[in-house]
């Protein structure tokens, strides 16, 4: 059976937590304990020498990168409904899964990283370069996403849910739910995205892979850490 | 006709060119020099409102980002050779094309801006923080890519050439050949591939699309910038 190697702390690893839920692919989910250095343990080199999450082992195919893994599984099992065969289609939703990497995920990456993961393993002060990098940058990602992708349709590529969606949608919340840094009020398109896209894959499985992110928000808002305002 | 927008400066553009020329798919090329800003013009943004190259109008149907467009090309032309219609082999390109935007392209990017694009457009000192990294952020990627990706095929995900291959290697030569920095001295497998990559499209294609960036990499040696060792 697939296993999914995952730590829901991470953007992309929720995508793919989300989508196996929502599609029902039968699976087992082993958590990869970044924060306890799980993924640069030997045991799981050998899975991923690459020392990322997701990744995924489906019987005895070894596979990492997010997108690639949501493409072959949908590819595999015919979920043509996220990933569509149309060539354009499917052109668009991979347009948006190669834009993301330095401009959403870059920017909120940063952010993350400044404002939570080093303040949290002790590591003062705060980076001010590396939060108005950060901040730059996302604020140019959100509006691409609010005034192009967003422009006339309700979804990233079209009228319905791809996996462009659900990717994007975990970058947003990674810095609006782990930080607690409001993202969506200046970009409603954004904000009606965010909600359609849970909406789409069910509230439950939604709330669910992202009640670890949220506790982490917790945890930033106890350190008094300043979240910069977009 | 496909038309195809690209600035030869920049490695995904050269990508394209490569591998329209070794496809001998019909095409026109669209030179948008970045160096004037005719990125920025109304015209382009009508093909292109992310501001980038390359980017395709292919019938009226508009695609940016480099990899999907590789990838529709592919799809739409039977070029399977190229981009397999077997799953695995397809996710493990892919997983290349998805991994390299954070380490080898935003290593290499990195230096190249710092040590070519702001010294061209008169913005000195150095920053030398920006070199540092990106030096950092290249040495660990092409390790990766001899250790992991050249490990036991002399192309990157197989024992064929691949989009993959055109995209890695024209990374790799932005630094090599643009800063005149050798990257593959240390890398002997690296250095296989990429001579590999040109042989496979043929050096007369291959030596056309790197033409331009060569004669950058002698403006930069004219600046007299110091460009740093691996």
């Amino acid at each position: 059976m697939l296993k999914a190697y995952v730590d829901l702390i991470s953007q992309p690893s929720r995508a793919l937590y989300i989508f196996l839920k929502f599609t029902q692919i039968p699976h087992t989910i082993q958590h990869v304990a970044l924060r306890k250095g799980e993924h640069n343990k030997a045991e799981f080199l050998k899975i991923n020498p690459f020392h990322t999450v997701p990744a995924i082992d489906d019987g005895g195919f070894l596979l990492s990168e997010s997108v690639p893994i949501l493409q072959y599984l949908c590819n595999k099992h015919n979920i043509h409904s996220l990933y569509p065969k149309d060539l354009q289609q499917r052109a668009k939703i991979e347009a948006f899964t190669h834009w993301q990497h330095l401009n959403l995920r870059y920017g909120g990456s940063i952010l993350f990283v400044a404002l939570f993961s080093q303040p949290a393993s002790g590591k003062m002060p705060i980076d001010e370069k590396s939060v108005q990098l950060g901040v730059k940058v996302l604020k140019a990602s959100l509006e691409r996403i609010e005034q192009i992708y967003l422009k006339e349709t309700p979804f990233l590529s079209s009228d319905s849910l791809s996996i462009a969606d659900l990717l994007g949608v975990c970058e947003v919340l990674q810095v609006h739910v782990g930080l607690g840094m409001d993202v969506l009020t200046h970009y409603p398109k954004v904000a009606k995205w965010v909600e359609l896209v849970r909406e789409s894959v069910g509230a439950s499985i939604f709330d669910d892979a992202h009640s670890f992110i949220l506790k982490a928000g917790e945890k930033v808002r106890k350190m008094e850490v300043s979240v910069p305002k977009l």
